[in-house]
Formats: C-alpha cells, structure tokens, sequence
C-alpha cells in the first residue's frame, strides 16, 4: 500500500463557499453560464487562486484554463478537472467541486513535496454547460470542433460564441489550436457530484464510475382522429392519448425485458392536440429518452419501444412516426483509473459502488484521447441543475481525498 | 295513423343555402358569432323569410327571434327551435339547420291549410354557442339569467354583452323580461345535426333523442418528483406521467365495470412539468371529462375515478388533488315528445335509433320548464364546428318531415 494523502480541507472549504459567492443572485442559485459577467469573474478568480499555489497558469485556444505542476512540455500530464461555467440559477457544487478538488490536490501534492514521475495538469473546461451547446473546452482539446461548428455556435438569445468571445478579446477560432496530442495525456480523472440519489439513496461515500451512458431521444407523434368529447362513443374514437398511455404503461416492462440493470427511459414531455377539455385528442406528441452504458442495450430498446409503439398504433388505428432527435453513444471508462480509484477509496476506508454517469460530462470528451474515469460524491436527494444542490463536507472531504490519492498514484 | 305531411324539400334546400352564404369566410367556415355583423345579416334574413312565410314575427328582450302561426298570447304553444349564430368557422347545419327545418314546418302548415289545436312557435334563439357564456336567449327564456350574470357576460375579446347588444341598438336588461311562463308552451322540440358518428356509422336516419347527456369536467393534479432523467434509476423515481399512464389505462375498464352503455371519459388535455425530455416530470396535470344521461351513474362514475386516482397515487408516491371546473346535470326527454317523434319515424318508414345527445343544445334549457325533446340527423363523420360539417340532402329532407309530422301531432 502507498503511502495515504491528505488534502488541507479547511483551504478547500474556503475555496468551494469563495467561488460559490461569484455569480451568485441570492436564493435564485448562481449564474455563471458560459463567458457572461459571472462566469469571467470566476475566471479571474480561479486564475489568482492557481497562480497563488504556485501552479503554472496557462490558458489555451478554447479558454480552458490549466494549472500546472512539473510540466516539462513533453511528458504525458496525469490531468483533472471539471468546469466552473454553470446553468442559470444553478448550484455550488456541479463543475465547481471537481475544479476546486483538484486545485487542491495539485496544491497539497507540491506542498507536500510529494516525488512524482509525471506532470500534473488540472483544467476549467469552457462552457461544458452549454451556452453554446456544451463541453466546447473539451471538445476543443480532443479535436472535435470545425471551423463550421465554431461558427454556428450561438446562445438562446442569438449571441454568437464569435460574440461573446470577441467580447471577452478571445478569438473563437483559435480554438482549433487547444487539441491535444492523445500522446500528452496518461490519463485523465474528473470529481463530480453524483446529480443522481443513488450514493444517498444508499449512503455510500464514492461512486467509482465504470460508464458514462449514452442515449437515444425521440419525437414521437401518434396521430388519430379528434372528436367532439360528448358525441363520440368510445369504441369509434381513435384517440392518440389512449394509444401515449398504452406504451407508456408498457416502459417498465420494455426495460425489464430488453434493458440491463442501469437502462432507464422517461416521457418528459407531452402535448395533445387539439388540447381542450372536451375533444377526444387527435395527436399526442411526447418525447421518449432511453439511456444505457451498452450501446448494444441501446440498440436492442431502441428496437423494443419501435415495436410496441407500432403494434399499439395497428391495434388502435393511429398513425405513429417518431425522429430521432438527440443519439450520444455510451463511454465505457478505463480500467486503470477506474481501478486506482476503488483502491483508493479502499485505502481509506470509504464505502464505495460501481456505477454508471447517467449524466454527460467533460470525460465523455476526454475518454476520446485518453484513459480517463471520474470519481462521484453523493448528491443530497440526487438535486442538481437548482440551488437546492448539496453535498455534506464530510463526503466533499473524502472525495477530495480519493482524488488526491488517485492522481497521486497515477503521476507515480 | 293520422295524415303524413310533407315538406317542400326544394324551398327548405334554398333556405339553407341562402343562409350558408351569410358570414362565410371563403373555405374557411362561416362567422356568425352572437351579436356580430355576420349574425346581424342572418337574424335580418331569417325575419324577412319568417315575414315572407305569412307568420308573425316578434323578437323578445332576449333578442330571441320569433315565428308564430295562429298565436293568440293565451293558448299553450307547440315550439320549435335552434339557433343561426355559430362558432367560428362553423359549418352550415349546426343550428341553421333546426331553424330552417321548423320555418319550412310552420310554412308548410300554414299553406296546406291544416287545422290545428294549438299555435305554433318557431324561435331563433340567441348566443347559443357562447361567445358571451353559451344559450343566452333559451336561458333568458327559463329564466335562469340575473342582473349580475348579464353585467358579467363578456367575450373573450373583453367586450361585454351589455355593450355588444347596445351596438345593435338593443338592452341586455331586457332579457329579464323574455322569461316565459311554463303555462304558455305545450312542448318544445329541436332538429340538430347528431354531431356525433353514430347515425352515420349505423346508416340510420333519424335519431330520438331520450336524454342530454351531463357531465363532470376535472382538472386532475399528480404531483411527484422532478428528477434528472439520467442519473435517476426506474426505482427511485416518482414520476407523474407514469401515475397518468397507469390511470388513462383504467378509463376503459371504469366506464366497463361503473358505467352505463352511453358513458364516455376522456383525457383531452395534459401538460407535464416541467416538460422537458431530461427531466422526469414532477408533475402531470390534466382535464378529465365524464359525461352520462343519467345522474346516478355520472355519481358512481366520478367515485370510481376518484378512488383509482387514489389507489394509483398512493402506490407511485404521488400527490394528487382535483377541481370540479364544470359540472351540468343530465337532462331527460319527455316522454311524449320522444313518442310522437318515433312514431311519426316509423310511419315515414325511416330507420332510427334512441340515443342520447352527447352535446348541450337549447333543448337542455327548454326542459327545465316545458316537455321537450329533439330529432338528431346524421352528422357525416360526426364532424362539427367545422367547414367540414355535412349531411346528405336525403337525410335533411327525412328529419324535416319527421319535424313537421311531430308539431302537426303535437298541436292537433
């Protein structure tokens, strides 16, 4: 066994509650979306704090921002970190945790003095929130954005990311200039909050990522025919609602069937037309997400919910046409971090639990390039994307220690 | 048998296309929304032909139009009536046609001469479609309106009834006085369109309307848990639209097991909070219609509703409350009304069938206070307030002679 770490975490308490106060709009969360107001203070925030522990500041093309430690330029970097950008009215803890973990862990390593083989690189990715579409730091760094992309690229209000980013005096297409030659990075490590009540749920301190799940997203419409609500007996209505509440009852058994122990699905939206009171609905539109970590699993529901949702329709006279809207394929996790980190929290004496990321984040990204696994702490009630985001600081602390150790016995 | 009667087809087919021609808007249906210029142009057509027809013409303060033949303002009359205002868009039967049908009727008996017990009312009545609230001039006439709810009627535009009938010249006040003593009708039928697909489905000619149907409008809330549709296993979650599913799957089997043969639910409104795809939706609000010819059953059928809701909520960890948003008492047909009107079916040799009516009409109104009952003709498709409203010439021509034959009896 390796020597145990530890990381100074009244620094990082005060780091966490520092940065949480900048963007933040009193009871209404924080507001740091990418490249606004909040999100440059943070910025210049983050910046001194790096610079303050002794760390190597650097900036790239995509505005990501790295601390440096032992960079020599050509050895591959063990890398962390996460993103400071947030949704509006978002928590303190989603992106802002993983950064500020592993500032601290860089710091505590070259406090410590500790002896390591390889360089340490923690990064602030840029806009994996997605004011712009999301993950554009670490998209940019594992190469893939175009010219086009770049250009296309603007906000709900119509703000180009050439905008905002000239508004800042950033060059939008020096982003092409952050990819990363997959050969500088050894591996790559990301903290984050669970954003799910899985490790609450059952508390357990860590979760050590295997996957992070991929999905599928539809459109679905199912179209009958309207008519009058009091006129129409119920064996002639073709009524598109009673065809959405026949599949969806049908959700759960598709799962069990064809889905594996972490596939989920929802209807997270539905709207019936014409959606009065008293007329039978002739069309229901409603959107269907499935997510699994097996891109085979994938498949297979796909396959599944297509069948049901066309024997429904026969059976009950609709027509039924779906789109695929959104496909992101699933991110198996390496076996290296992914091991280094079980061990670490073993090490510690943390409870532990394999598990998928059910949510999307920058190593999905960084998977692309290199050996990459993130570590989760337990969200309270699985909240996220709201102010009521919360994390004990006894769980904060044990993470922070479980990546310090990790990145500690990665750089070895 | 007493003598069968039978309209002239090809001057009561003039009228109605005449009428058909006023208000409309290219394909786009007809406007002749209560009080506005397109109504204004029917109601002075319908008084010339009513004063062409050799009747009395008398408007009341309900601005409720009046064709009478041997009126002598003591003898109980034989009434019959519908309405020429529509909603918008409308099509060309719904309403127009019960008035024509019955201005052809009184027209018919007085050329031919018929002696005849009893005088004859044809009405035209006002607002039926409720541009300021719904049957206006038949609830003037039971006296159901008051001061406050004359005040209080307004479009959706904001304009008042009150100033809309001072724009024709007219006082809303004085639709207190058009209150008409229940001594004074001896019977009041209504020739409708089904607007339904029954007739149509079944190839049947004539419909003898035993009952309007009441219903209980809902407005249904299942409150759970919003939750990120990634990160949240199928266990943990507390998911309104799968409450919803699960309780729009049960209609059918309440209506089988708590319903009588007429009973229809629908769910024609549904909105998901907070309705995107990646959310688990915490909330599902909905409109639940139940509608029945009887009261007893519309009482069981709204217990077993609730009691399913209940059921549901309670094993999916959901919340739910309900309104009552609407809520009309059925309404039964007089015997005698629905008798004369089968008979003189069957002694014209067409096909009917009892049914109830699944939509309001001015008849609901009139029962309060006299035997009333309604002839239904077949409504293509069942398609209504629409331009696509039709039904053959054929069955015009039936139900108008089943109309006449039912006043001659009824006032003989």
């Amino acid at each position: 066994m390796t020597d145990l770490l530890e990381v100074d975490f009244a620094r990082l308490r005060a780091d966490v509650e520092a940065l949480s106060a900048i963007g933040r709009c009193s009871d209404q969360g924080i507001y740091r979306t990418a490249f606004s107001e909040g999100d440059m203070a943070g910025r210049a925030w983050l910046r001194e704090r790096i610079e303050a522990a002794g760390l190597d500041f650097h900036q790239d093309g995509a505005a990501n921002l790295h601390g440096r430690l032992g960079w020599d330029g050509s050895s591959p970097s063990v890398m962390t970190g996460s993103h400071i950008d947030t949704v509006p009215g978002a928590g303190h803890l989603d992106g802002a945790l993983g950064v500020l973990c592993g500032l601290e862990a860089l710091r505590s390593l070259k406090e410590q003095g500790v002896a390591l083989r390889r360089p340490l690189e923690l990064v602030a990715f840029s806009d994996e929130e997605g004011r712009f579409g999301g993950m554009f730091g670490s998209q940019a760094m594992t190469g893939r954005l175009t010219p086009e992309s770049i250009h296309a690229a603007a906000d709900l209000a119509g703000v180009t990311l050439v905008e905002a980013l000239a508004a800042q005096g950033l060059d939008a297409m020096a982003a092409l200039d952050a990819q990363r030659d997959p050969a500088s990075i050894h591996a790559f490590v990301e903290l984050h909050i669970e954003q799910g009540p899985v490790l609450d749920h059952d508390h357990t301190s860590i979760g050590v990522v295997e996957a992070i799940t991929g999905l599928q997203r539809w459109e679905v419409r199912l179209q009958g025919q309207a008519n009058h609500a009091g006129t129409t007996p119920m064996p002639l209505r073709r009524d598109a609602m009673r065809g959405l509440a026949e599949f969806a009852v049908e959700v759960d058994r598709i799962l069990e069937e064809h889905g594996g122990p972490r596939s989920v699905a929802t209807i997270g939206r539905v709207e019936l037309l014409p959606g009065a009171a008293n007329v039978v609905p002739g069309e229901a539109h409603f959107a269907l997400e499935m997510r699994d970590t097996d891109p085979k699993v994938l498949l297979e529901l796909a396959d599944a919910f297509r069948r049901t949702l066309f024997a429904i329709a026969r059976r009950r006279e609709l027509m039924f046409d779906f789109e695929v809207v959104s496909r992101i394929e699933p991110v198996a996790c390496d076996p290296l971090v992914i091991e280094t980190v079980a061990a670490c929290a073993t090490d510690l004496g943390l409870s532990q639990r394999r598990m998928p990321s059910g949510a999307a984040h920058d190593t999905q990204q960084l998977a692309r390039i290199a050996p990459a696994g993130m570590v989760f702490v337990p969200s309270k009630e699985g909240r996220s994307h709201s102010a009521a985001e919360w994390t004990a600081w006894s769980d904060i602390e044990a993470g922070a220690n479980v990546l310090l150790n990790t990145l500690y016995r990665l750089a070895s």
